[in-house]
């Protein structure tokens, strides 16, 4: 059985075309107009492949391969289709290809799995639009609820339950979109690094056996608008004034912390955001991750003590939740069938801790869990430049590819 | 003559209902759709008051009462008729009823004035939609080309020679908005103080007799986007972190240049903007003003400085100078008038400094020009909650009223 390098190109090529700014990298926010785009191609190729196509409740793609024994619980491969703004042609997409690759294998050699194989492009891991990344994994693990998607804006306002209604799909019947643990055997999901381990070891695959802890908050400093001219400086209650303080203290608390503590403030908006008003308000993201779940939390409460300061001189602040994962210990068992398949292969492998959050570790929680990096070129990722050589994607297929068979065969972990 | 209290009510409330935010204050964006509204309803309620109506190159509404000789140059009252994002009923718009109602007052005395009287509805003041503000004054005292409303953009990317073409204005023909020093007589403005002296005072109108100097620039800090979780903190050209080390210095330097010096960040846009991609670039805007010069250059000097210094590591600022006026002395004579109409008139009145630009400002380059204040509420503007009472703004109108009379008879400054 064996990949096909072109292909995996044009599909990828093809998928990037589906952007909102052309020349300035994928930006490709769910259910948009491009996201109806990648969705319908990538239907149909799935379609071209023999599989049977669905959609679940929130825009979810499936593409199933029966088993010989089509009651077997599936073994699934995909990744998510959107992308943050401006980002690159690879998060994401390259596993949503490699899911689609393996079928065509499969098909091309009308190898009929004992269990059934399911492939899966989802939507919204980015949190780019709805602000709460890994919503797809979130929902098939049943962690999301019809009230949080009739909930959640995106910046113009709409609701998540409005936009996925443009394209059809019905909030309202979140739940159907829930998977159960007997239905599901694996999921195994390739991905890009974003970072440069790889790369600087001239290394071909990574297989992660952990996926460190993150958090997600949303901070508001509220504060009074006013006139840039004619409010002196000592009576002002500048939301934006206030909202720096908090952030200049921010970058240490993670540095201080060690450990590979990362911390960014990837979102900001200001309101009502003219240039001679005074800011009534500020919103911000505050992102937050660590191997191990007490540096997180340490960092947390310190991040949460610095906007407590903020509040005085008619300033007050709110924190929200918006995500909190725990640090990911992945399938053993997979982790194990990967670096054998890597072994086999000849390529130059390693295991490695993801820093980044993937839908593989939401995964975890309902099955057992494979994840496979490839390298990034320069460790650049989330931006234009974002690039993985095509050869070295393809390697990474191969690896998913021949665990992905040893586990679909009959007589393999029963 | 006499105004009339309810007429001026029912304008300003009629001119509010034009906004893109109900309910969350005004919102009225030039060459918009609720542009459009409120243009049309001045323009058939200059109509209905015998005025002739015309539109310039880029907008700015013209009602024109010809003088029993039509070759004098005309006295001008007026102001604009845009607003910030949520911003009040009152900024602009009070001025511009207040050209509206001594035209009502004229036709319904059937007054016919000896100087021609002009009122005037103009847009972009606050500079909201594309950054640099008083753009009508400074397109009809000649200072704007035809270059630069294809080159300035709105948030959208829409150039202003776009979106005024949407309304049927022309930038190619900017040259014929400039009007002629000899065309113009006086030009008087009314506009509501935006600080809390008058009502603190017990006051109901200031006469102005000095404007600030004030300066805006537009500050672009790049970095390197990447992924929240991949990138460790050392290796980060994190262009949100540089940004706010910048503007965590920016609010001494105006405390630390005392003598009323202000300065404000009203406008801050980061990119992409996503949860967890680090910002590879912030755009913020700084707006100094002083009633002396020199304070303005001095702390604009040293927000130079600060930004010269965040250019390491990777991080690179551009400063591209927006707007530069220096302190503006207006009209002695027109002072004197405007003082002597409301001891006449038995109003509390006081001389003042305006801590705020207007388009008076720009016109004094031109002609003689008054400004009158009336009270702000709390001092608040640019802000939902600005407010002034109508009695006060109607006393307003009658000491321009009476300086107006007395500027377009015949024996007068001839």
């Amino acid at each position: 059985m064996k990949t096909n390098l072109e292909r995996i190109k044009q599909h990828l090529e093809k998928l990037d075309t589906y952007t909102a700014t052309p020349g300035a990298g994928t930006t490709r926010l769910s259910y948009s107009k491009e996201d109806l785009g990648a969705r319908n191609y990538l239907k149909a190729e799935m379609a071209k492949v023999g599989l049977t196509v669905s959609e679940d409740a929130i825009g979810n793609i499936y593409g199933r391969l029966e088993g010989v024994n089509p009651d077997l619980p599936a073994v699934m491969v995909g990744s998510h289709f959107d992308s943050v703004p401006n980002g690159g042609a690879f998060d994401g997409p390259a596993g949503v290809i490699t899911g689609l690759e393996i079928a065509t294998v499969f098909h091309e050699q009308k190898y009929k799995p004992y269990f059934p194989l399911e492939i899966i492009a989802m939507v919204e891991e980015e949190g780019s639009r709805f602000g709460a990344g890994l919503l797809a994994s979130r929902t098939i693990t049943g962690k999301v609820t019809n009230e949080t998607l009739h909930e959640m804006k995106d910046g113009d306002g709409i609701t998540a339950a409005e936009a996925m209604a443009k394209l059809g799909f019905d909030a309202n019947k979140v739940n159907e979109a829930v998977r159960t643990k007997k239905s599901i055997k694996a999921f195994i999901e390739l991905h890009i690094e974003q970072g440069p381990i790889l790369e600087n070891a001239n290394e071909d695959v990574a297989l992660v056996d952990t996926i460190v802890g993150l958090t997600e908050i949303k901070v508001t400093v509220s504060g009074q608008a006013g006139h840039a001219g004619t409010t002196p400086m000592n009576e002002r209650k500048d939301a934006l004034t206030a909202a720096v303080q908090i952030l200049a203290d921010l970058p240490d608390l993670a540095i201080q912390e060690g450990n590979g503590t990362v911390l960014t403030v990837g979102k900001l908006n200001v309101f009502p955001n003219g240039a001679n008003v005074i800011p009534n308000k500020v919103v911000f993201t505050v992102d937050i991750r660590a191997k191990e779940e007490q540096n997180v939390q340490n960092t947390l409460n310190k991040v949460k003590a610095v906007i407590k300061q903020a509040e005085k001189n008619g300033i007050s602040c709110e924190v929200e939740d918006m995500l909190y994962e725990k640090p990911t210990q992945l399938s053993k068992e997979i982790h194990q069938a990967l670096t054998e398949s890597a072994r086999k292969l000849n390529f130059k492998h390693r295991t490695m801790v993801s820093g980044a959050g993937h839908d593989a570790m939401i995964f975890a929680n309902l099955t057992e869990v494979g994840l496979v990096f490839v390298p990034s070129h320069n460790g650049i990722s989330h931006a234009p430049e974002e690039w993985t050589d095509y050869d070295k994607l393809q390697k990474g297929i191969e690896v998913v590819l021949d665990t992905v068979k040893k586990w679909t065969e009959e007589d393999t972990n029963e």
